[in-house]
Formats: structure tokens, sequence, C-alpha cells
């Protein structure tokens, strides 16, 4: 923050140019690697869970108080949790380099403020994301940010059309809010990458249904017609008076049959076909209406293991919260708001495309 | 869905025609009224709380599990609910004119799939627009929507420049998302309207701070120089090695004085700055930094009440959850996210503005 702090700072490098000493930080709250049962964390976290995705961060954060919410507030867990503070001698580059070799990470997840090598980023970052998904928040991309980043890692952010490019040459994908940090590492951490980015959705409202195929054009989610073998069970679940499609009304269904049955048959329906890449159902949860035994879709996710179940929620917040503590332990992902499975499987279906794109 | 249905439904429109009676619907659950104790819904939700928000919706949730969800997951109540269903006889604009009108509704939220009579619409909201806020979600604005609006209401949504130009000639707010009809009702019911879009916010951490001032830019939030005065009674309660501004790193503050403290005198001197229409504090949750009494924020919203106080957290989730149980009944709302209550501070800072436009 002032003078004498440079000072300390260019000392600390010249010791380290002369002793080959290699340093992350300083300022930051350093590593954590579950894999190691290692962490440098100033911040009592308990047992941190293990998991398959990393994350770098030009922030202490992600090890201290994001990490806290992510143990209490959700069930999945981390592998390596590296924290970039000053840079003055690790950085990015390189760690994203490790990260791209490391057995033990799956997916990447960035958060940074400035990038030390530009060059040397996109470079490490253009093979890195064939083999894995790596996500991305950049902040300061707006002069307010810009603004607050040099209050904060004294990070001169770079003009954001630079960036924007450069991330777009890397295979990155991008994402723009802080929570997306933490749903983006939920969606890779519990769910296979779909195929494509054809989805099908179960509602128990016509307007959810709207307004849900309105948000699918604009994460660029495709709603594909179903096969008519599909459409027949559909129509099989439900009253006459109801013409099934996709997104599905599941409500009659479920008036008829039973919210267990309608959603089961539904969903089972719907991943059958050969046109669908991933599943979203909104849970229609009220005691009124019937809670259902969430295991039925568990045993789904183990039948259709290639297509990614996310489960969202309309009606009573008791069992909405009763529902994830059941099968979030179990490996399905769930989300308070209707919007956010699309959004995480935006993110997916992005960076599976990045992963297969031409060299 | 069939001709047989159309033809039931021409034949209750002549006999409505014949009988001068006034008709909601059909294909509706009907309205809800607090006010006037009275619900036509059947679905059985028990006792509604009372509120000054009102919902016209085209589309039965309201009245049924959306308001399940309000009165399971949120502290807030509604003053009238009113589902449109097929629209044969009252439409948007009638009830639009009559809520205008209305002493027991504050501000009023719409879902609207078609707009029956748009130029009769616009004259109407025009004027409504300029005493209370109101706040649109149109569903079917893109090509995917619109397919599943005609499965759902049958609803031929109109192209969406026309639409859009139209939410923008009446003053109407315009919002994107299902759960921001949850959200705006929820300010709007809690909090009084900003008189600028100048807000301060409060993080314990500086990548917060970064990218919530990228998100302020994008949503058209200023982040203003504070006075003088203000920033020596930040740097009064902080560390010495930080430089205060705005927006407020209220960590250092933290670890010297106290979570409480800090928060308690960060906020109140934002709140004091007259260059602050809105404060937005990020409360860091954790049982080993100390968990505060939230009393003080409800005593700092009584003594500032023409200034909109959004909460939201970092940290335990647990203690999120009692934060939320203990402030919101006293009438301060809380966002589980970090990104809403920007969202929402935006939404009634629009409100305000269009309440204010000239003539």
């Amino acid at each position: 923050v002032d003078e004498l702090g440079a000072e300390i700072q260019r000392e600390l490098i010249a010791i380290l140019g002369e002793n080959k000493i290699r340093v992350l930080g300083p300022n930051t709250s350093g590593h954590t690697s579950t894999p190691a049962q290692f962490t440098s964390t100033f911040f009592p976290l308990g047992r941190i869970r293990r998991g398959t995705v990393s994350y770098i961060a030009q922030t202490g954060n992600f090890a201290t108080h994001t990490m806290k919410y992510i143990l209490t507030g959700e069930h999945f867990g981390v592998s390596r949790v590296i924290g970039l503070g000053n840079k003055i001698d690790i950085e990015e580059s390189e760690i994203l380099e490790y990260l791209g070799n490391d057995p033990e990470t799956g997916a990447i997840v960035l958060y940074l403020e400035s990038i030390k090598y530009p060059r040397r980023f996109l470079d490490v970052a253009k093979e890195v994301t064939r083999s894995k998904p790596v996500v991305l928040l950049k902040g300061g991309a707006t002069d307010a940010g810009k603004h607050a980043a040099i209050a904060h890692t004294a990070a001169m952010a770079a003009e954001d059309r630079l960036v924007g490019g450069l991330i777009r040459q890397a295979g990155i994908v991008r994402i723009w809010d802080y929570t997306h940090l933490i749903l983006a590492g939920k969606g890779l951490s519990m769910l296979p990458l779909p195929r494509g980015n054809r989805v099908s959705f179960l509602a128990p409202s016509g307007a959810m249904l709207v307004v849900l195929a309105d948000l699918c054009y604009r994460l660029g989610l495709d709603i594909p017609r179903l096969e008519t073998e599909t459409l027949r069970r559909l129509q099989e679940i439900s009253p006459s008076f109801i013409r099934m499609r996709n997104p599905v009304d599941i409500w009659p269904a479920a008036t008829a049959g039973g919210v267990e049955f309608a959603y089961k048959e539904g969903m089972e329906a719907v991943l059958k076909d050969p046109n669908v890449d991933a599943v979203i159902p909104i849970l229609m949860l009220t005691k009124e209406t019937g809670i259902p035994r969430f295991d039925f879709i568990v045993d789904l996710a183990k039948r259709y293991k290639e297509k990614p179940i996310l489960v969202s929620f309309s009606g009573d917040r008791t069992y909405m919260e009763e529902c994830k503590r059941c099968i979030e332990p179990q490996g399905i992902p769930t989300f308070p708001e209707i919007e956010q499975p699309f959004e995480v499987l935006s993110i997916l279906h992005r960076c599976r495309k990045a992963m297969a794109r031409p060299r």
C-alpha cells in the first residue's frame, strides 16, 4: 500500500532470486490441496471436502470464506485451491499448466484481476482447454471494476476487449458473476459434460416453461423436438386434454398419477430420447400435492450417466432443502432458483464445445 | 385445447354478453385479496401474509405454488394477486387501472404472455407508472418462448421489439427472469425507493468489491466518491495500512474492532453521506470470526428510513439463514446471492426514474 511495502517486496524478490526459492504470494492465504491433505490458509475451515475441481484465484477469498460457504452450503468438494496474491514469482500461467497435467484436477475455475504474461497464458490455456474445462471470471471488466481492482491487488486491468479476445482464442469459458464461480464448480464437480446443447425440461407451470424457453434462447441452449415414441409415452402418462411436447408440462400427469410417478416417468421418457443431451426437472414440492421419495432421481442419474440432470424447484422451501440434503450427497446438484440449472448447463456445454474445437 | 373447448368458450362469452356478468379467466386460479380476506385459488395455502405489492399474472402460478414459495421462503406479503387466464372479459389494462387507484396497492408486478389491447394498456400504464412502480416480465420474448406460450395460454406473442417499445413508452420497468418477479416484489414491499442510483457497498473481500463494481456498471448503478468526513470516519475504524474509499473494504476494520463494530460504524458512515442513496452490506458470517447481533441493521434502517438497505452474505450458510429469520420480519430484506441486492436496487432505481420522468 505504500513505498515501504514496495521496498520490502523488492527485497523479497532479490532474496528469492539469489536462493532459487519459489514463492506463492505474498498477500494471499496461499494454497489448499485436499489430495495432499495440506492447507496454508489462516482461516479455520475444519475438514475440507475432497473433489475434482481446482480453483486459481487472485484473491484470498477462495481458501477462506468462500470455501466456508461451499463447505456449509454445498455438497461438492475441491482438489487444489490456489490464491495468487501479488504474484511476485508463481503466476496463473504456471499453475494452469500444472493443473492441466494434474491427475487430481478434472476442471479448473479461475478468478483473475490481471494476467501477468498474456502470451504465455494464451499458449498454456490453448492446450489445457482441449483436455479440461477451464472457466474464468475476470474482475475489472469495467472502469468501475478496474478502479476497485487497483485498490485490491494493484492490478492494472487491461482493456477488456483485449482480454475478451484472449479468453476466446484460449478456449476458456467466460463467466460474469461471483456466484457463478461457485455454481460452475458445482456443475463441473457433479455432472458429466453434455454431448450437446439440447435440453429437455419439465415444469409444473406453463409460465415457467415459457420464461425458461426464453432463457434457453439467451443462453444458447436448444429445446429439441422429441421422438414420436417419447411423445407417445408422455401422452400416455398425461390426461388427454393436454398435448405433450418439449418443454414438458408435467403437472397434468402429476394430478393424474401422482408427483413421483409423473416426474419419474416423464424424466425417463426424455432421458431415453436420442435428441436430448440434458434434463432439468423443476420439482413441485408441497405437502398438499405430495412429496416424492427423491431416490428416483438418483436412480435415473445412475442409469443415464452420460446425460446431466440438474434439479430445481417450485413450492415449499422446506422440502426444497430436504431434497437438496437428500440427493446432493448422492451426486445430483440442485439449485434454489430456476434459472441457475440452465446457466450451469450453458457453462458445461460451452466447456464441451471448447474442448472439441478444431485445431 | 380443441374445437370443443373453443365452442364452450364462445358459448360462455355469449351468455356473459346477454347477462352483463363480469368474468376473470377461464383457465386460472382466479384472484386473491388479502385486504378483503378473499381467495378463489384451489390451492391450499393457509393464511396468506398481507402486504403492499399486487401481482397481475397471465398464469395460475402466482396464486398457487409461487405463493407457496413466498409464504415459506420469504417474509413479505401481498395485497391483490390476479390470475388472468384466457382473458375472455377482464384483461390486464382494466386491472392495472384498478390497481393504480387502489389504496391497498403500493406497487404492481406483472407477468404477461400477451397484451390484449396494446393501445389501451399503453394509455393506462403511462398514467399508473407516474404514481406507482410497475414491473413487468414478458413471457415469449424469443421464438422458443413464443412457441411455449402458444401451448400455455394460446397467446400469440407479438414481435418483441414492438413490445419493448411499448414497455419503454409506458414507463414500465422490464425484468427478464422469473425469479426477479419474486425479488422485485420483495424489494418493492420492504424498501423505500432510492433517491438516485448512487450505492455504497461494504464487503469482506477485495475480489467481491471488484466484481460487484463491474456489476454496478452493468446495472446502471453509480459508486460515488464519499465526503471527506465519511472517509475520515472509515479510516478511523480501520487499521492504517488500508486506504478507505467506496466501495468499502470492511474486513480490516472487522479484524481490528470486531465484525459488529465494523459493519455498524461503516454502514452508519456511508448512510450519513449525502452522496449515497442506498447501502448494501455483504455480511461476513462465520462462528470463528464472530457473529454479530443483527439488531444493529434494524436500528440503522429505522434511523435512515429514506435509504434502502439490502443485505447479502459471505461465509457460513447456517448464520445467513439465522440473519434472514432475524431481520426480514423486521423489514430488512436479505439475499442469499451477492448479485441479487444489486439487481433489486437497480429495479427500484429504474422504478423511481420512471415515476419522476417528465411528461
